[in-house]
């Protein structure tokens, strides 16, 4: 029965015989949408470093450029914002299915269906054209912190909040996800998360946006594609893992703690969240950006527990692994001061990816070939068929 | 803006420089599922050739050899065919939802939402394990068909029909789908139904069975990566093709306008539906037997309008184009003689390569390596970011 062929490949010669497992290191396609560069900028996205857009853009300015192509003029970006305000509420099927929701169900499958809902009454449900398909963009991006935050109060027995159309993308879905109003600190709090959406918008071919690149390449919907890449993200290998940081933190509890439950996880061989990325071998430059940010926060909420827990681990899984944080470390830290539930942190995450699988969706369709590789086949060599009153 | 970076590669330098667009010929990833093999047999699932278990199989059998990877005993199979019926039913959340479906929604993106639904209420939602998971596929393929023909009556303004526990998986798709009972020509019809079931059960990584691959890769849940693969079948590149040959050869109407229909498509280029494939450039095996079903069908039904369109437009294809026809083609034949609504044939393209996607997502978590493949970069060059004021 497993007897491998390895040596009797199917007929079709591959390319590539001696193949990559999970096609690491292996070209998959083109994009000019993001360059993972382990230089100084570390990420670009359309050419900009990511440092430059995280400390001087707006999200909603990143959401353009990386829809669009180019960097808003004020005229354009003011009317771009204003579309995402509009687009603030969900159609009456979508609210129905939130309000059947029961508690205990995963946020990241209620966002999975709640989005092939958004799909299924769409008004260009039917068109496919790239003018179309921006436009779903649009709607998307607008209508993902509704969804997200809708469900989470219904699954917790309160009335989901009516969609307010004022204020940017990262104070609404601030409001939204920890009720949070524009007091000083929510103002600094916004700021964090504004940042923490910009450093999460894109990261080339990551499994999900890959995953919505094969589902585009059959020139299937948009909403079919970001569906796909939801349902990839909520995995533990890939988004599942940002959440899992928060329950680490939470877990060691105190920074003094730090040491001896390091040396107990590394002893039964557990992982430690956060830490290490499968194409970024020498460390994240977007850790460096988010734990600044953190590090002011704390000290804005005069509350710098959470900080030092992660600042501790993180210098002792330097000095005894050699692993530097990646992302979702700091931004934990970030989203606990602000109270954000951590069952939202990979829905979070959503309303900032968004962005980039949109792109990349519109860029495969733009030179689209399908995407279908070949397997190398390892199961049984060839067998008679013996009939069902032979099989004991 | 588009100046073009091929020279200049991202830092970490990939393994393939010279890739091959749309992965094609290149190995991602091992299977035992199936080969694929141009040879005498055509393909094989688990070792078996495809034209025994065609002309010797339930689809039931076929199923469990894909899912559990080998050929049921006698008990076995009557176990796994009675869970089968069992689980012919929806649970309440999944009926709700198709009653607020409404007329014009696209039947893919119903099944679709149908099958995230499915997963947000499944009873072991929260359990990625194999056996589970190989439970969850079982639930999967008996509650598939219930979806599909209910959606399909809300949206013509029908009631579903109760669910029957009696019959096998073809039989009752066949009264679902086309309100058709067992007398001796239904039960000839559930025959080449279950064939054409058979044939489509399974086709190593095509891109819906990729896609799902890549989004189990993450560990996420066999529903989300089924979800995934569901939104890739829609495209019009894969299973989107079997109901646009149904509409073409109603399209031509009548065996005699065949000649004439290919000269003013071809020299208006435009594609005929249901040749050719990626990987099978010598013609493909299944097509050979389902065409014998269709033609078979045709007698006993007393009307050969449709396979004789179909086999002139076969003959004259070969002379003109040198091209065969892939495995929609005579389907559509046999679907239009049984009279399935040309909406359903991609769900019912569903109805069996469920099999398929269930037995690779599980495969893949036996040996995970997450699917994360590199982008040749094309984007601009490194830019200086200018400020919003400054843009015009």
């Amino acid at each position: 029965m497993n007897q491998t062929m390895h040596e009797q490949p199917a007929t079709k010669a591959p390319v590539h015989p001696d193949y990559s497992p999970g096609l690491e290191g292996v070209i998959a396609g083109e994009s000019a949408i993001c360059q993972v560069d382990e230089g100084e900028a570390g990420l670009r996205y359309r050419g900009y470093a990511i440092g430059d857009l995280a400390e001087r853009c707006s999200f909603e300015e990143v959401a353009y450029l990386l829809l669009f192509g180019r960097l808003p003029t004020g005229a354009e970006l003011a009317e771009f914002s204003q579309s995402l305000q509009r687009h603030r509420s969900l159609p009456h099927q979508v609210r129905r299915f939130m309000d059947s929701l029961r508690p205990g169900m995963h946020q990241m499958d209620v966002l999975r269906t709640g989005i092939s809902l958004l799909g299924l009454s769409d008004p260009e449900a039917q068109d496919g054209s790239r003018e179309a398909n921006l436009r779903k963009s649009v709607r998307l991006l607008a209508q993902i912190p509704e969804l997200i935050a809708g469900s989470y109060q219904v699954m917790a027995g309160r009335k989901p909040m009516e969609p307010d159309r004022e204020g940017s993308f990262a104070e609404n879905l601030l409001n939204l996800v920890a009720g949070r109003r524009q007091d000083d600190l929510g103002a600094a709090m916004a700021q964090a998360l504004n940042v923490s959406l910009i450093l999460y918008a894109e990261h080339e071919f990551n499994a999900s946006t890959f995953a919505a690149r094969v589902t585009a390449s059959t020139l299937t919907d948009l909403h079919g594609a970001v569906t796909a890449a939801v349902a990839t993200l909520k995995g533990p290998l890939h988004g599942g893992a940002n959440e899992a940081v928060a329950a680490m933190l939470i877990e060691i509890g105190r920074p003094e703690h730090v040491a001896f439950w390091l040396r107990e996880t590394l002893a039964h061989k557990r992982r430690v969240m956060g830490f290490g990325h499968r194409v970024l071998r020498q460390g994240d430059a977007r850790s460096a950006i988010i734990q600044r940010h953190a590090e002011r926060l704390s000290d804005l909420c005069g509350d710098r527990h959470w900080y030092q827990i992660a600042a501790t681990l993180d210098r002792l899984m330097l000095e005894q692994k050699g692993l530097r944080p990646n992302l979702d470390f700091y931004t934990a830290v970030a989203y606990l001061l602000m109270g954000i539930p951590s069952e939202l942190s990979t829905p979070l995450f959503v309303c900032s990816r968004i962005t980039g699988w949109c792109a990349h969706v519109i860029e495969q369709q733009d030179h689209n070939r399908l995407i279908r590789p070949r397997a190398l086949y390892t199961g049984p060599a060839p067998k008679a068929y013996d009939p069902l009153e032979q099989r004991t």
